[in-house]
């Protein structure tokens, strides 16, 4: 019989130990993933405050004169130094250490759209940097109007999951800058994340044209993607829980919160598109007293109440306004620009809801300028999930299914042979995403049916652009063979009619303005 | 600005809030996963203490006299109760408790090969049971040789991710049972679950051919899979951890506990395959005295041992005995009987590694029997892990990416025409899953190769095979259309010859003797 050891390991020990599934499996893969953990973070910050996004990212090799690595690109990878310097709000310097030091701590746990659901990834990143390259992490942060900059320099204790602090430094805030920075080493593979992580950038800044995003790569060269628009989305509010999402855990948690409520003021003080006359008609159809106090409920009659509120179906759909979608008009800008494309055409559609979770969903279809066609069985699809690109397990996602399902005859569109290019955005407080890696949306159907509705909608207003191109073409043709007999038709005119030839013939018949 | 408000999270709240990212997407996935979760708890310990599992799983649907549950069967799912019992080790009682009610606490934080690497599925399961249906979990435990009987009843609270006791009692174990029994409600979805699950205990049946599985499924039919074999596989042992395998974190680890120590008794010590030559080649190739004490090690030479470790070449491959392969005669045994396949081979590839983690592949080719051609495009991949088989995203996975490179053409095989079938088991003290799901294989470079290298050789034997076949086919072929002729030829060489005929002529040529 072999003797089974029984112990606790903390929530830093547990991702230490499983680094794969928060996207840290390897050297390249973790330099990819540090890079869009802490902009994200740091775009999160920005919006969150309202502040146009000034971003700056720094990654350079470390020289080696110290001997203290072997060979600075060995194949285990290359010790690199990553900085990232935003323009957010900062971080109340009371929760710097914890926020930077303890896996599960964090601001990202409240119900409004964010891009770090998990709160996981910037504590990730640093944990890789402390773990391959024994770095600590240093952050400077200073809050909107704050006079000081504070500065720690810590690192995590894995074992404990608490922040250890080397060091803490105030100093003046001469030039009234607010935001973080934040700074560490890590043994990563530049070389061989480097593709992606333009890509990512890339495409960051196209679905945020509002974004002013610097990368000086650790060859030093300079990656600028600019500032295409001053409009900003509407920020995302905090919202209440809608009564379709609800569990018994969090039914419980509200009643400890609301002691001496009766169930009625409960009901709406707690969740979303409640009022008086809602929280009846579900009382009613629950066949719970309106005036019961929540304190007496029992387990079963908790169990029981959850359960009527998911299949009430009387409930209002759920309040969108947590949500931070992009708009029709800078989603356009965004894929305009960003591909110099002759055609685009965006949609917003409708909010809706899964399991009680609010989305929207976003499509786009473009056309033509740099888009290259994708070739037999390749689609060009862009995907964004909360303003986050998503550039692996393209194959998995929902869009890609909906679009190979899609008959694209009904459209005259040839979407392997033609430069046509998808875009699609899902925003809501809590993304299907299938993996803690976030890289692909889970089919829900709820949310299935809206990517497919939008992108139909797209589809028609190309189709209807293209046939119209179409026989414009057509048109102008018809007129430059015309053109090319005008001087004789003129001469045998004038013959005919005894007139003299008129002299200010053009060379050719102006087909703009005929066709219009 | 908004109000950031930072806060922290348990492990069980956090799981809570991701229920997803462990499988519990939906009423459907977590039926399937809490069958497998818990049966997978079971097996590991039976396995871990030599005994032949025979594990009895019980669903029940729960019947709603008390109204507690408006409709048994809502478009949210329905109540069940699962019930598992194994005859495995038991659960100390001192740990049950903490075992059974919190997140990052259990036996499998070792370096040895087992199936719920993440110790998190069982406590998912019951978390799952909790949020949904306010369930408690019941357990009994008993040691092998124990005379009592330990039950206890327990919740967890999952903002403290402590275990909450609501009951504990001793019963006389009069049968001399040992082995876990667990049990819990939850509400779920056979109906939809159903398929996965009974695919899931056929293959578990079929990679497992020492276990008897018994399922009573919630519509009261009983799904025996009975053992096929008494041999079992050899059991894991725990092993230390290889030194290409190392980080930062670990060494500080092992430095802590390892005070006093010279840097050569500390490699010896701490790490498999490191003798006394072994401890002073690498030394010297990393530029460090033998001599050294390890608490003075600083941390810039921490970093650098470390790094040296990664990158010396001269280490032996990982040590695979904390490893538990099938073997190549119990895959054989359970592919052929569970298919009733013609034809089976199986391989065992030698140990190999990757990042320090040892792995061993086993890959096999059934063909014939009750297999059934897959179809174009499609493969008949039966995929299993530490023996778990893998039922989703089957084409993430890199098995699938393997068989659809190798030019089958030339072992004269049509994957998708002929009854074929492969197998591919992968074991390994860390099995490189993509996701906390546990469903598909990344793609490591070495692993890829294992499998590549184990399939080709199962499909020569299965080519050879199928020629003897094709040749044996011919033959009888040739010899039935002589049969038809042996009456005549024996005629007329008796009148050429004067002779009388032969008068024990058989009907027809006995072919198979002919052949051999």
């Amino acid at each position: 019989m072999i003797d089974e050891k029984y112990e606790s390991i903390s929530p830093a020990d547990f991702f230490y130990r499983n680094k794969e599934i928060a996207g840290f499996d390897n050297s390249a893969r973790a330099t990819y993933t540090i890079l869009r953990e802490l902009l994200e973070n740091s775009l999160d910050s920005c919006e969150n405050n309202g502040v146009l996004p000034d971003i700056e990212i720094r990654m350079v090799r470390i020289d080696d004169n110290d001997d203290k690595f072997i060979n600075k690109s060995t194949e285990n990878g290359e010790l690199l130094k990553i900085r990232v310097i935003d323009n957010g709000g900062g971080v109340p310097q009371e929760h710097i250490p914890l926020a930077f030091g303890q896996v599960f701590y964090g601001s990202k746990y409240r119900l409004r759209q964010a891009r770090g659901l998990f709160g996981l990834g910037g504590k990730m990143a640093i944990l890789y940097g402390q773990i391959t390259a024994n770095s600590t992490v240093e952050v400077a942060s200073a809050q909107i109007g704050s006079k000081i900059i504070y500065y720690y320099e810590l690192m995590i204790d894995i074992t404990k999951n608490k922040p250890i602090q080397l060091k803490k430094k105030i100093v003046e805030n001469l030039d009234g800058w607010h935001g973080t920075m934040i700074s560490f080493s890590f043994v990563g593979d530049y070389y061989k994340a480097k593709n992606r992580m333009i890509e990512y950038l890339w495409q960051t800044s196209m679905i945020l044209p509002y974004a002013s995003i610097k990368f000086i790569d650790p060859d030093g060269v300079l990656y600028t993607f600019e500032r295409k628009t001053e409009i900003m989305p509407q920020r995302p509010r905090e919202v209440l829980p809608h009564p379709h999402g609800v569990d018994v855990e969090l039914l419980k948690r509200l009643i400890t919160r609301s002691k001496g409520m009766t169930l009625k003021e409960f009901l709406i003080e707690n969740f979303q598109r409640v009022g008086s006359k809602k929280a009846d008609a579900f009382l009613n159809y629950a066949g719970f007293q309106p005036e019961l106090r929540v304190e007496k409920l029992t387990q079963d009659m908790i169990v029981k109440l959850s359960v009527a509120m998911k299949n009430f179906s009387g409930f209002l759909p759920p309040d969108a306004s947590g949500l931070s979608p992009i708009g029709e008009k800078l989603l356009k800008i965004g894929i305009k620009e960003s591909l110099n494309a002759e055609f685009v055409h965006s949609v917003q559609r409708p909010p809706s809801s899964y399991e009680g979770h609010p989305f929207i969903v976003e499509t786009a279809i473009a056309y033509g300028g740099s888009i290259q066609p994708a070739g037999e069985g390749e689609i060009n699809l862009y995907r964004f999930a909360n303003k986050i690109p998503l550039l692996y397990d393209v194959y998995n996602d929902v869009s890609m299914k909906i679009i190979k399902h899609i008959d694209w005859n009904n459209y005259k569109l040839k979407i392997y042979n033609e430069p046509v290019a998808f875009f699609v955005h899902i925003c809501s407080t809590k993304i299907p995403y299938k993996t803690v890696g976030k890289e692909y949306i889970a089919d829900q159907p709820e949310v299935a049916r809206e990517i497919e509705l939008g992108l139909r909608e797209n589809a028609r207003h190309l189709s209807a652009y293209l046939n119209k191109k179409r026989i414009e073409e057509i048109n102008r043709n018809r007129l430059n063979t015309l053109g090319k007999y005008l001087k004789l038709i003129a001469k045998y005119s004038s013959e005919l009619s005894g007139l003299p030839e008129p002299t200010n013939l053009p060379a050719e018949i102006p087909t703009e303005e005929v066709i219009r």
